[in-house]
């Protein structure tokens, strides 16, 4: 009898709906190569990855801000406490997050919802952000963003085959957690495409044009939008986020707004609006539309990533639907503690005259000022080169430059069995050692091609690698003309 | 126009999976609620909750350890590592999980799979704990067991409806995430019950005789087993985990050891035994079966909860296997990064001779010894009451003792349209402060009732408290008598 008698899953026999989930690409999965290869001393023409591919803040080298990692240090050996190393506020900071937690310990679970106190730090943060109140009762912490923003997806579930499942309107380019959730979930992505030309911005005649198409697939149930945009760098302006509302009415959607780079906006001709606000602001009965907003630890000038920290305020959700959610949260038990301390000091941060305070504004100036930098060197890099097209960085972490690429690129790609964008991507990364994302991995735009850049790495390396990006382009485009 | 015309998600249009996912018990809701009242000054008999429902151990006061503590806090704020309050291998310690870590820093992203080097250290514990190899590349890092469980049960779901969705054989009782999961997942619950005569034990002729059954509704795919048992208190034998393995070979099942307790063994006269190590030892072609087993930070001596830190070792498995299981992890980017450092403690602790070892095993061994010896006195105690039978507490951190209800107490239950288990335990928890988890939150078995009554509370307090449930049981006997 040969052991594959005894492989329950295989391949071929694990579920349908995993497989249909796209791969992890390939120039991520090189990349990793990439890296093992240079530690066993293989040699390359590069000595080091320059990674421009994940939204990784402190990956990128960002430094932590000390008032958040002194918080986390009292918090997880309370014996800190009687330090004289530490300032006041930050051990009242730990002090009160210890006494919220069951036999004031970290190591305790919290509530499924998470720490009360720390919702109502958020809810009183939502209402001084958008001058409309917010109920803690609304207010659920969550694993990153992504664990809450995939309970909000399943509850939307209808559990039906065929037309009678449910669809979620994504933009193209998206952040691909979102696709990659309702594939997972049996789910139908309806696509939408942003309007490159207008600054990505969201067209209402493209979301009609989809939702119409989409109305034989499935069951239309709710609208994505990601705002500060990623991949693509912008921020919607007001007026189109009245369109958007109006549209998620007409059509009796669900409003998922992914605002986890509400704090990342760099240009100083926009600002970031919450869909909240402006719902609010519509009135009757726009303000009864139900919402998720998602915001995280993870971006903004914090960067803790690895806390994996985030939360959604849910509104209009009667109570009974907001216990439905919760069965879906507490299975998992709860959110990491920790985690939940980062983004209390996140939404409710050192105050004038607290001791903390002018480090702390000093820190985020300081973090926040270098990335608005970032954004407008990178956004003008891309601007000069031939052959490259790139909006303005607006917001968020990323350029997403389109590449236009000669048809005989094209034709090497498909020779290669990889997308033209692909090919783009692998080349730049075995000639440079600089690794990003092909356009590809945030779903195909038909015929057109891009990449993600992040700005998050230091500008002493982010120059002298867009150097080589550009270099690499040239030497590219000459050699395919 | 009402607001309901715009209510996309109601509790009837929500998905049908999580409504059919159980309710948290009554008694989690009133004991939430009764904490609210005590603190709004409302009069009871007590003056606090008695916490006996969930096993939170640093909830229930045990103090954390303190190489683990120094580790987490050096890793948060790294200019500790010049402070002289801090051992030196706790600084080492600190200092290879920051080396591996993006930026030098927790606050980056690590792999989806988690830390390379926890990964390892994972694999070395398993290795030296089974006397059989361990590969790293088969082990996952996850947030809490849990994320790790829910991803392996989605892997093995066949996606399709009727007879052809995936079973999952689960005990009766079973700690619930896994039928709320395969709830929530669509797929089909098999459930097997275990032997309360033979200690809690699984038997070979309820195995085969749920499984036939099952056949005509699912499509089985795998099998669940807990031990040490939650809620059951019970660890397998090793005759018993042999059966077992063979019946899982017989009929092709996948086997989801979640072994998450065992470091929790208090019986004497027992042993914790892995699958894996049994199946090892049985050779060909039981090693060929496919495995994943869980552990938790959560448990054990450390009881880190909060850390939201778990993993798996999944064997047998083809690589692209692994790669979808990847995909599933991926989606989510990584666990946190501190509950990796702290997985990493308990793996791979203090080594004789080190500045921390006298500390860590007088630590540790106070805890486990301190748990035995509830373990052992909780047993004593539900042995010596009327009405109440109870295997001993071999391991795990609960005792489920049998409450023999008066026919009466059955129509009063009735009448208030509870089921008399949790109709007991909220009596309980009304007249006592007492908070336990109805035996009916693990499943229901047919005419028998139960309670779950955690260990982790300490002595002082465990003592009053169950001489206070003794008394109120003979009371309730009385009464309905």
């Amino acid at each position: 009898m040969g052991s594959e008698a005894v492989q329950v899953l295989t391949i071929d026999t694990l579920n349908p709906n995993v497989r249909a989930m796209r791969q992890t690409s390939s120039v991520y999965t090189r990349k990793a190569q990439i890296e093992k290869e240079l530690k066993a001393g293989v040699e390359k023409p590069f000595t080091k990855v320059f990674r421009a591919d994940v939204g990784d803040c402190q990956g990128g080298g960002q430094k932590p801000i000390t008032f958040i990692r002194q918080v986390m240090a009292l918090c997880s050996y309370p014996e800190l406490l009687n330090s004289d190393e530490f300032p006041a506020d930050a051990k009242e900071r730990a002090k009160r997050i210890l006494g919220e937690c069951l036999g004031n310990s970290i190591g305790a679970y919290t509530s499924g919802w998470g720490l009360q106190a720390v919702r109502a730090d958020v809810a009183d943060y939502i209402a001084r952000r958008d001058g409309h109140a917010s109920d803690s009762n609304d207010i659920v912490l969550s694993t990153g963003a992504s664990d809450a923003i995939r309970a909000v997806i399943s509850l939307l579930l209808t559990g039906k085959d065929g037309a009678g499942r449910a669809g979620y309107m994504i933009s193209v380019p998206h952040y691909p957690l979102y696709s990659a959730s309702i594939v997972e979930f049996g789910a139908y992505p309806i696509l939408y495409c942003l309007d490159e030309e207008s600054n990505w911005s969201v067209s209402l005649g493209e979301l009609e044009m989809s939702i119409t198409d989409a109305k034989t697939k499935c069951k239309p149930r709710a609208l994505v939008v990601i705002n500060p945009g990623n991949p693509t760098g912008s921020v919607l302006s007001k007026e189109n986020i009245r369109e958007i509302i109006k549209f998620a009415f007409r059509h009796r959607l669900f409003l998922i707004a992914d605002e986890v780079y509400q704090h990342n906006v760099w240009a100083r001709d926009v600002k970031f609006i919450s869909f909240k606000k402006v719902l609010m602001e519509m009135g009757f009965p726009y303000n009864k539309l139900q919402l998720a907003s998602f915001m995280s630890a993870s971006k903004g000038y914090a960067g803790e990533c690895g806390a994996r920290a985030g939360c959604v305020e849910v509104i209009n959700l009667e109570p009974e639907v907001k216990a439905e959610l919760f069965k879906i949260l507490h299975v998992k038990l709860c959110p990491p503690v920790l985690g939940q301390a980062v983004l209390d000091c996140i939404v409710n941060p050192p105050k004038p005259g607290e001791p903390s305070y002018d480090r702390f504004i000093r820190e985020t100036t300081d973090i926040l000022s270098q990335l608005r930098a970032k954004a407008e060197f990178v956004t003008d890099v891309f601007k000069s080169v031939t052959g490259i097209t790139c909006n303005k960085i607006q917001g968020a972490m990323y350029a997403f430059p389109r590449i236009f690429l000669p048809e005989k690129a094209v034709q090497a790609a498909d020779a290669a069995g990889q997308a033209p964008d692909v090919f783009y991507c692998l080349e730049l990364l075995e000639q440079t050692g600089i690794s990003s994302v092909p356009g590809s991995s945030f779903w195909d735009m038909p015929g057109t091609y891009h990449i993600r850049i992040s700005i998050l790495p230091q500008m002493e390396e982010l120059k002298p690698a867009l150097e080589k990006l550009k270099e690499f382009h040239l030497n590219f485009l000459a050699r395919y003309e």
